[in-house]
C-alpha cells in the first residue's frame, strides 16, 4: 500500500540535478527606471556621453587661474578683483556643480578666502585643476557601465539616469504557478465559515506565490485542485505555458499522492525523497523545458523546499545574481538533538545574544511562525551542545 | 559669502536627535493576505480556532487502537483486520492530515506494517496518541499568534490562512515627498537630448525615491524645483501632508543653497553638517511634527544621509522592526588611508575571498555603481593596512 522512499537523496545533490534540468529564460522587457530596482540588466549599457559634459566645479568657492595664486597662503594673500569673468587678477564665485567659467583652471574653497568689499583673498595656492571635475570624469563616452547580469539597486537608476537614459532593458521575471492540491482543502474565499471536519484552509500556495514574488518572481496561482490523477493532470497540463510548476500537496506515499508520479508519466521524475527532516517528500522533475517543484502537504516540509530548490530555481530562470545569505554566527541556548542521516532543519529564536531551539514539534506551521531563524545540523552529526557557535539562517 | 560649517555632529548623535523628534505613524489599513508580506502588524492576532479543530493523522499508515498492539515487532507482528472503521482487531488505512477515524488513538506508519490481502501485520507497538495531532495542537483558540510590531513574512500569512483569516491589520507606509532642488537639474523627461552646458539630468530624487520604496515608504515625487527660498518653501509646504519630506540639493554653504535655512524658519533645524566624509552637509530638521532630511547634492554624500538618516526614519514611522544588517568579514586586498575627524566611506569590491578598495573620487556616482560594499573607517583612525579585517556593508 503506498510506496516507500528507497532514496534520499542529499540537498545539495538534488538541487544539483535540478539545475541541470533547465536553462535561464532570457526574455527581455523594457522598462522605465522607476521601476528599475531589483531587476537585472539583460543588455549590456554603454554611456552615449561624458559626464559631466562640462568641466564641473567641485567645491563652492572662487574660480581663479591656478598662475594668479603663487605662495597664496593667510598670512600671505593674493588679492584677487570679483568679477563677471576670470582674466588674470579677476576671480568669480562659482558653486558645486557649476561650469567653470571660461579663463579659469582651478576653484579656491570658500573656506582659503575671505571677502573685502568687492576683493577676495585667496589664501591658498592652487595648482591647475585643483576642486575642478574634468570632462568624463565621471563617465566617459563609450564607457562600459553595467555588465549583463547585473542586479540594479536604487543607486544604479541614478547612474542610467546620469546619462541620460529613461528606459533600460531587464530580464523578465519568470512566470511560477503554484497548484495547490488536495480533497482536504479549503478556499480562503471561505474564511470565517467553520471549516467541514477534516477540511483545512489553503495556506501552502498562498505561502510558494508570496515567496516566489519575494524572490523575484511573478506567481500566478490556480484554484485549489482535488486528489484526482486526471484533475492534477489537467491543472498541470493548463499552466504548462509557465516558467515554473509548483504542486503542492500529495507527495507522501499515501493513496492520494499522485504528483511525483503524474510528473513522472508527463516528463521525467529527478528527485523523489531528500535527506532532510522536515521536508523528506519533496519531488523535483522537468516537464518539456519546465521545471516542477512538488512540495510536501506538510507546510514546514514545503517552506524548506521553497528555499533549497524554489529559489535557486527562480535565481536561475531570471539570470537574477546571488547575493549574500544572511548568516549569523550566534551561541546555542540549550542543546540539540538531531537525527543521523538526514539534515535537520531546527528552529530558532533570538534570546540576547544566544539563539535558542524551538521545543515542540518542527512540522507545525505556527512553529516557523515563532522562530527567527533555522540551524541546519549535518547528516553525520547528532546534534550541538549548549554554548556552541552554529550558523543562523533567518526565516525571511 | 556663504557660511561655513562650524560644527559636525557625529552620525550617532544626528540620528538620536533625529529619531527623538518625531513619533511612529501608528496609521493602519487592513489588507488581504495576498499583499501583506513584508508589513507589520498592526493589532495583535489573536486565534479564534483551534488549529487543527480535529484529531489530524500526522503520518500515512493505519489508524488503530494503541490497546491492540502490544508487543508487535517484525519477528512477532500483530494482524489486524482491514475495515472501514477501528474497533477491536481491526484497523483503517489514513493518510497525513486527515481525521483519526472515531474509536482509533494511534496511527501506525506504513514503514512499520505490511499488507496481505485485507489483512494488515502491524510490525510496531504504538502508545495512544502516537502520530496523531491533537486539537490545537498547532493553534490553540484564544492563543496569541502574532504581536503588534511583527514584520509579516509569507510563512506568517500562512499562519494567519490557517486561522480562517483572510485579511489582516497593518500599519500604513509612511509617505515620503522626494523634492529635488537646483537650476541645474533637467528632468529624465528629456532624457536622450544633450542638456545645455551646465545642465544634468536629475538623479538624486530618484535614487532616493527607489530606496524609500525598498525600505518600506511611499515615496511621492515632485518636480524639480528651481533655486529660489520661494520656490522650496512653496514646494515644502504643500507637501507637509507627507510624513517625511526628503529634500535634495542646497545644503552646502553656496549662495544658491537654502534648503536648511528654510527648514530653520519653518520649522527646527536640528543638524547641519555630519562628521562623514563625502556626506558632510546633509541636514536634519523637523517642521511640525514632519521630519526633514536634506541630501547634499552630491549622489554619493545624498546616498550616504539616505542610508544614515532615511531608512531608520522610514523604519520608525513605519514601526518597522529592524532587521540584522548585513556584514561581511573581510580582509582587505589594499591598504585604505582615512581622515581623522570624520567617518569615512570606503567602496570596495569583492576580489575573491578579500574587499577592494575602490581608487578614483569616492564622491562619483559612478564609482558606487562599480561597488559591492562599503566599509566605514571610524572617526579616529588614520586608515586600515593591507590584509587587515574589516567589517564590509553591502550597497543594497
Amino acid at each position: 500500500m503506498g510506496r516507500i522512499f528507497k532514496e534520499r537523496t542529499s540537498i545539495d545533490e538534488a538541487l544539483q540535478l535540478f539545475l541541470e534540468s533547465f536553462s535561464p529564460l532570457r526574455r527581455t522587457e523594457e522598462l522605465s527606471l522607476e521601476d528599475c530596482a531589483g531587476r537585472v540588466v539583460a543588455e549590456s549599457v554603454i554611456s552615449g556621453r561624458d559626464v559631466p559634459d562640462y568641466r564641473r566645479v567641485a567645491m563652492d568657492g572662487y574660480a581663479v587661474r591656478a598662475s594668479d595664486t603663487p605662495g597664496a597662503s593667510p598670512a600671505n594673500p593674493v588679492l584677487l578683483q570679483l568679477s563677471e569673468s576670470v582674466e588674470e587678477g579677476t576671480t568669480v564665485w562659482v558653486h558645486t556643480g557649476s561650469v567653470l567659467p571660461e579663463g579659469a583652471d582651478a576653484v579656491v574653497m570658500v573656506e582659503d578666502t575671505v571677502t573685502v568689499g568687492d576683493m577676495v583673498e585667496i589664501r591658498a595656492q592652487v595648482h591647475p585643476g585643483r576642486s575642478v571635475g574634468q570632462v568624463g570624469e565621471d563617465i566617459k563616452k563609450e564607457d562600459p557601465v553595467f555588465e549583463v547580469g547585473h542586479l540594479l539597486r536604487p543607486c544604479d537608476a541614478a547612474v542610467l539616469a546620469s546619462i541620460g537614459l529613461d528606459r533600460v532593458k531587464v530580464f523578465q521575471k519568470p512566470v511560477v504557478a503554484v497548484i495547490p492540491t488536495g480533497d482536504e482543502l479549503l478556499s480562503r474565499e471561505k474564511s470565517g465559515e467553520v471549516p467541514p471536519p477534516g477540511m483545512v484552509f489553503e495556506t501552502n500556495g498562498l505561502m510558494a506565490a508570496l515567496y516566489v514574488e519575494k524572490w523575484g518572481g511573478t506567481p500566478i496561482s490556480t484554484g485549489i485542485v482535488p486528489d484526482r490523477p486526471e484533475s492534477i493532470k489537467e491543472a498541470i497540463e493548463a499552466n504548462l505555458g509557465a516558467d515554473m510548476l509548483i504542486l503542492s500537496g500529495g507527495t507522501s506515499v499515501g493513496k492520494c499522492d499522485h504528483t511525483p508520479e503524474l510528473v513522472e508519466s508527463l516528463g521525467k521524475l529527478l528527485v523523489h525523497g531528500i535527506a532532510v527532516n522536515p521536508g523528506k517528500p519533496a519531488a523535483l522533475g522537468v516537464i518539456g523545458k519546465t521545471p516542477v517543484v512538488c512540495l510536501p502537504g506538510n507546510p514546514v516540509a514545503g517552506l524548506l523546499a521553497l528555499y533549497f530548490f524554489v529559489r535557486p530555481g527562480i535565481r536561475k530562470l531570471g539570470s537574477i545574481p546571488e547575493l549574500p545569505v544572511v548568516v549569523l554566527r550566534k551561541r546555542l541556548a540549550a542543546k540539540i538533538s538531531s537525527k543521523i542521516g538526514y539534515v535537520n532543519f531546527i528552529q530558532v529564536v533570538f534570546e540576547g545574544d544566544k539563539v535558542r531551539p524551538l521545543t515542540g514539534k518542527a512540522e507545525i506551521l505556527s512553529s516557523v511562525a515563532k522562530a527567527d531563524g533555522y540551524v541546519l545540523v549535518p547528516e553525520h552529526i547528532e546534534g550541538y551542545e549548549e554554548g556552541q557557535e552554529v550558523d543562523v539562517f533567518l526565516i525571511e
